[in-house]
């Protein structure tokens, strides 16, 4: 999503000039992560305001715009100590502009400025909250709720330090971020946190650091924080939808006595969303976790956390990164598309925050949401994509005629414009694209939009043109996809287009039951990936076996045949081995002639509709002496006996299945393209996203 | 399409029981042709009438009827001379049933009866001018009319021979016929003719033969025959569909001088559909030419011709036969399915024969005239079938919208059953089979007929359960497929649903010239086919280059995106090499990572609409080091120069073109087969008509 990146130097003289390089620099490294907008805010030359540069673009740009502007003699003036922040943004809520580009302020004074990271879902809540106390909104973002709502506390408790602020500041916010602040009212001192999203510090000093794990300091239970003298009108009150109030927990000021405080007093601090960011500077990293607010005062870094549960650990471990710079944007990985494999279990969820919420089995799809009547009465849905997103709309398409009960239709965007095909003013046409500027399904999309059709986007990239030209849309939320071959944007596909089956049907008393059962996998859904992803090894082991063959077969049928023609897809795209997705039920009529001894055959079988039509394909195979590989449910020991090798995947509702399904197959293409010695993030002949028809 | 037998013996003594014995037997070699019903007709023990047997089912269904029934002595005393005739049907007129079954007679009397392979495509206009005369008709075929009529000419001239009977009747006549026509007033005779449909003689006889060919007797010219002395009401008068009516030529009897005669008074003719059922009999074979009249009278076989043209030869040659019965069943041809290839030229005009009337623009198709007004209100056309079906439909859908303007949807007939397609009562649904009996199509048929859908059925086998549970539908008429790849019948398939689009758009004034353009097309598609199967060794070449690699791409887009999908499962039936069709649109969106100096690809590139398109598609193919083989049009030197390697094609309506293209593909997939050593009639796994789901 996006990269936030934040330097504060202690006794360390240098130039403000030398700042804003480092600062850029560290924001290069993060670019990978959204480059919608970029933005950097430092102290005044005379260290009482704030000075912010926001440019729409890449990094690049920011940098010719520092260029221009901050020629003068007093930025390159040194100060001992000083603290920047700067961000570079993958839209989510707001197009890409200046306006809507970090940092955002609390006020006109510039009085606290906050660089973030993630989606804060409750936002609209806590803007309604502010807005009632008089602030006014300058940005689409929802980031500027959160630096409005630490001025509102500073004002309300003028006692408060920096790193209270935010700590009350965060526990009114839900979603996901990862945040760091400056504020004019507390010079030097820089606080920051995360939930979800990652967000690490980076020490570097001179001198021997005198501990290699830094305490972790508690809040006080929540009884002693009523006891607090705070006035109610002061008290921000969280506004839940149901109309109930919540009163804020205060915390009291902890008594910090453990600090992390180098020998020598002189050190730099950085702030970034990974450690590609920090790498050139220091190998020295504390990872933080989930709720950690990290604050520095007087150089001094100290970690927070409002309350202690029984596993908790005393203190964060400083990390030596022993890492290459390239390696560590991969973070663990060797490539991106694995990354991005094991990301799944996050960008699910990510898809899904803020708008599915299991208590009430509601779901609110605000792009969307004042079009479901006229969606409901259309003569048709026409789901629109090339590639993977086509895949994803194979996928749903049986879902949403269930839902819906409306014909569907799923369209090859370059075969939709080849065929000239009959539009009418009653349909809804929706156009799926990762990057939103896919050429020919852009193209599809103007097509239709001139004959009046309703047009629905549904990108990972805000600000797109599909997005921009779009009527309304889902923005899957999945974060930014590097690896050509598409993985998690996939699943986060296929997860949008079930939300919108869902709020289609949130009227029909007779599919409520099945609705129940669909929102209760998908809150399993995280963990039962992170389960799917154990099979990493058995995968990699079976990619051994296949790797020097020619071919591959990949058969399955029902909510799964779009797993085949996407794991077909993945493993063409990045191990040149031709791969194909076969429709189970079309053996027969040819493809059958293809299966000996000799020909490596992948097969999906599950306990769903379509398992006995399955097993019949199954039975055929082996009877044609192949030896399918199947991907099973967890302990289907019947279906297992069929062959000696098998993926036990968890069981979940049919409809969804085929996110777990499509896994293995991400990783079994993963693991042929390492070991036919493929580039796997640059597949030949590819590029990520395909604007040219 | 239907197999027609008839036996002559003269002045060699053969009981009925061994006539009919043998008119079985043929019966059994020609069953391939049509297994609906079967039927024959021997004389009476008192040799004063005519007795028929008609079962509905296979020849083994009549030859136990015929067991049972005539088990008595008279049947088992010798007659010196006889005639039967016998018939297996292959429903096109009429569902197969006794009623409709073959023999047909002229009267209650059983004056004349017709055995009759083809199509008489005027039957509707004669059967009209007999019944004014009071003739009443018993069956729904259009082969009764010639019984009848034949019956009214008798009536009406009494002078005439059979012969010259027969010859009037056929001059009435229009469409594919071969008869064999037997006539209880004319005993020991038997006439046959043939327009379109196959017909030869077979000559037995322990002497040697005085010639080895039968000269061939002409009619006198017109103005001779307008002088004769018939009555006006006595002379048949031809029913134009725009009113007019004709005057019969009527021809004086012909003073026969020439005619064969064996040197020994004993001799056994054999008329059939082809070599296969006589082979057995003798060696000795005539074929007979379009408009050639065959008699046998007093054991003396005459061959007529009413006009003689400048080029035409004096006699018919007597052939010797040289081969296994096996291979006459093919013809000349290794295999079935290369027998079928080239009838394509045949069977596409069959499938138009009575339904294009080219000069006036019109199009009837008969069997669904009545519901075009219903389908033109209907929400949607969905095209359902599988394997190659599907491929028609696909190749059609393009036309169907443009002509229609209607949404049309293509599906898979496994695919649709499992998603539980929602489908609405004012849907139209194809279902497209050859065999009118595949499993998944047929079910999908029942699914959508309870949900109160308009039902037409597309197949190559009237009687079949599809045609039988179809509200109505369009007989393709390709004649029996028996290779199991079908060839001929997607060519017929999609030809049948270019006539349904022709018919929708009738009353279109915008889209007059449109149709024109396509009618025009039609009218010489034969010709075109038979200049693309010329590309045969041509192809071979290519197979030779091509059968030993493993896999094989084969990419094109718009029109002509079905002939990749039908070739490629071509290739995977016949030859086991893994054959993928690609849409070209899709390159850039994986499969291009496929493409390298090694891998066999073969590219449709047309002068159509997406040929610009295509042209971007076969520069990436070649800027990634491919080589592909391109289909292109006649002479396009530009697109040539992309490759060394190309198959030219004529040039052809956009819409039509993908029937030429698929047949360089038919015959690839062929010679690879062969190549590879394969069996093309029965390629491993496969069964013709897979009537399981």
């Amino acid at each position: 999503m996006c990269g936030i990146f934040a330097y504060l130097n202690y006794l360390t003289p240098k130039s403000r000039l030398e700042v804003l390089d480092l600062l850029v620099t560290g924001l290069k490294r993060l670019e990978y992560r959204g480059y919608d907008s970029t933005g950097v805010a430092i102290d005044s030359p005379d260290s009482k305001n704030i000075v912010m540069v926001k440019r729409t673009g890449k990094v690049k740009v920011l940098e010719d715009a520092i260029k221009e502007h901050f020629s003068g003699g007093e930025y390159s003036e040194p100060v001992m100590t000083h603290i920047g922040i700067a961000h570079t943004r993958w839209a989510t809520h707001g197009v890409p502009c200046e306006r809507n580009s970090h940092p955002h302020r609390s006020d006109e004074g510039n009085g606290f400025v906050v660089v973030h990271n993630g989606i804060i879902t409750n936002y609209n809540d806590v803007k309604t909250f502010l807005a009632k106390r008089g602030y006014e909104f300058e940005s689409d973002t929802d980031t500027e709720v959160f630096a409005k709502l630490v001025h509102h506390l500073w004002k309300t408790h003028p006692t408060y330090s920096f790193r209270e602020l935010v700590e009350q500041a965060i526990l009114q916010v839900e979603g996901a971020f990862a945040i760091a602040v400056k504020s004019k009212h507390f010079p030097g001192e820089c606080v920051a946190s995360r939930r979800s999203s990652p967000l690490l510090v980076a020490i570097k000093t001179k001198s021997r650091l005198a501990t290699d794990h830094i305490p972790i300091l508690y809040g006080k239970d929540d009884k002693k924080q009523t006891s607090d003298q705070d006035t109610d009108s002061g008290k921000p009150q969280e506004i839940r939808p149901h109309g109930q109030t919540r009163e804020l927990p205060v915390l009291p000021r902890s008594d910090s006595t453990s600090e992390f405080m180098p020998e020598e007093k002189e050190v730099e601090y950085f702030f970034a969303s990974d450690a590609s960011a920090v790498i050139e500077h220091t190998n020295r990293v504390i990872y933080l976790e989930d709720d950690d607010v990290a604050a520095v005062r007087d150089g001094t870094l100290s970690i927070h956390r409002l309350k202690k549960s029984l596993d908790d650990p005393h203190a964060r471990e400083i990390t030596t990164l022993k890492m290459e710079i390239q390696q560590i944007m991969k973070g663990n990985y060797d490539y991106f598309m694995q990354k991005e494999i094991f990301e799944q279990p996050d960008s699910v969820v990510n898809t899904m925050r803020g708008r599915v919420r299991f208590d009430g089995n509601a779901i609110v799809l605000g792009g969307i949401k004042d079009y479901i009547p006229e969606i409901k009465r259309c003569r048709r849905l026409m789901l629109i994509g090339c590639g993977t997103s086509y895949h994803s709309a194979v996928a749903t398409r049986q879902l949403l005629e269930e839902l819906t009960e409306l014909p569907v239709i799923v369209e090859l965007a370059s075969d939709f414009l080849d065929r000239n095909t009959p539009i009418f003013r009653d349909d809804v046409c929706f156009f799926i694209s990762q990057s939103g500027e896919t050429a020919d399904t852009l193209m599809a999309l103007r097509y239709c939009k001139q004959r009046g059709a309703l047009i629905v986007g549904i990108t990972n990239t805000v600000g797109s043109s599909i997005c921009r030209e779009s009527h309304c849309g889902v923005h899957i939320n999945a974060g930014p996809e590097i690896g050509v071959a598409s993985t998690k944007a996939y699943t986060s596909q296929f997860i949008s287009l079930v939300m919108f089956a869902l709020v289609m049907s949130e009227d029909r008393l007779s599919l409520q039951q099945r609705r129940l059962e669909i929102l209760q996998a998908l809150s399993n859904l995280a963990d039962q990936i992170r389960k799917v992803l154990k099979l990493d090894s058995k995968v990699q082991e079976l990619a051994k076996d296949l790797y020097q063959h020619k071919s591959l077969l990949i058969m399955g049928r029902g909510y799964n045949f779009a797993t085949c023609l996407e794991g077909a897809l993945k493993v063409k795209e990045l191990t040149y081995m031709h791969s194909e997705g076969i429709m189970a039920g079309e053996l027969k009529h040819g493809p059958l002639a293809l299966v000996d001894d000799s020909m490596p055959v992948l097969m999906i079988v599950l306990r769903d509709p379509v398992y006995v039509k399955c097993m019949n394909a199954l039975q055929q195979v082996t009877s044609r002496k192949g030896c399918p590989v199947i991907i099973c449910e967890e302990g289907d020991e019947e279906t297992k006996a069929f062959s000696s090798r098998h993926l036990e995947i968890p069981r979940t509702v049919d409809c969804l299945q085929g996110i777990l399904t499509v896994i293995p197959m991400q990783l079994l293409s993963y693991h042929i393209a390492v070991l036919r010695g493929c580039d796997v993030d640059c597949p030949r002949n590819l590029a990520k996203s395909v604007t040219v028809e």
